[in-house]
């Protein structure tokens, strides 16, 4: 019923609608500045920046989880969860496991030294869900962030 | 006297020693799973997984940023700084600032959309330093983990 499979190029158009969509509901639409042009060039050239798997049920879209690798000085390469969307739909389903479980089959097959993600502190059911798995949830460290905007126009 | 300049293989050595430093002074020496050869190949080979810029003094290293490609759903490319050393004996002498000015350029000229890292909630003056640089620091964010072992040995 539910089929678990690598992400294609064509799936980008269904794919940038999902963020969009998850955007929205975070209110923050208007932060979203990546497009579909950008978003086949740097995920299916030669060197491609990101990957996803995707949930499909009957054609559909129903879940994805968008991973790129992470170099961590102490243990080389990881896999880094980006984002991880289950259409609101379809959950309790089993198809956020699923997704995860192929994380983890991607990690394996690719000698990734571990896989990480970030989660906000309040979202109760996805830190259950990730500590389910025995995952370790960490509250030390802090996000910094320098905008494109904000190193453009840096006076030094 | 300070220079910068973008990393190259033959430093490889001397920057893995660096990173055990900071791991043995952090309590973590034996987290520090990485080895030469690893970061030669991954570093070095088509398609490098991370990149880093560092700060020499005669002929030293005194310091270095170690940084690989981020995908944000939302942004696209962004830099993200992994790792970010100053040797104890050469800090306040404006090497971290020469170092992070390098690295917007790096963002300018490779396009990228921003730059993010992470720090230590109790790492007070590294904290004020990104602040000077007008960065958003942001704690709303859990970092989740699994090691390799853990995902060698999940059971389904």
């Amino acid at each position: 019923m539910i089929k678990i499979r690598k992400g294609k190029k064509s799936d980008l158009p269904e794919i940038l609608e999902l963020i969009k969509e998850l955007a929205d509901y975070e209110h923050a639409l208007n932060q979203v500045s990546v497009n579909l042009k950008q978003l086949e060039v740097d995920g299916f050239g030669k060197n491609p920046a990101y990957y996803f798997v995707i949930a499909e049920k009957d054609d559909d879209i129903v879940g994805m989880a968008f991973y790129w690798i992470r170099y961590s000085t102490w243990k080389g390469k990881m896999l880094f969860l980006e984002d991880f969307i289950i259409r609101k739909t379809h959950r309790r389903l089993g198809i956020g496991t699923a997704l995860f479980n192929r994380l983890m089959d991607v990690c394996k097959k690719e000698n990734f030294n571990g896989m990480c993600w970030q989660v906000l502190d309040w979202n109760t059911s996805a830190i259950n869900f990730y500590k389910k798995h025995n995952a370790e949830i960490n509250g030390k460290w802090l996000n910094g962030k320098l905008s494109k905007n904000q190193i453009l126009s840096f006076i030094r």
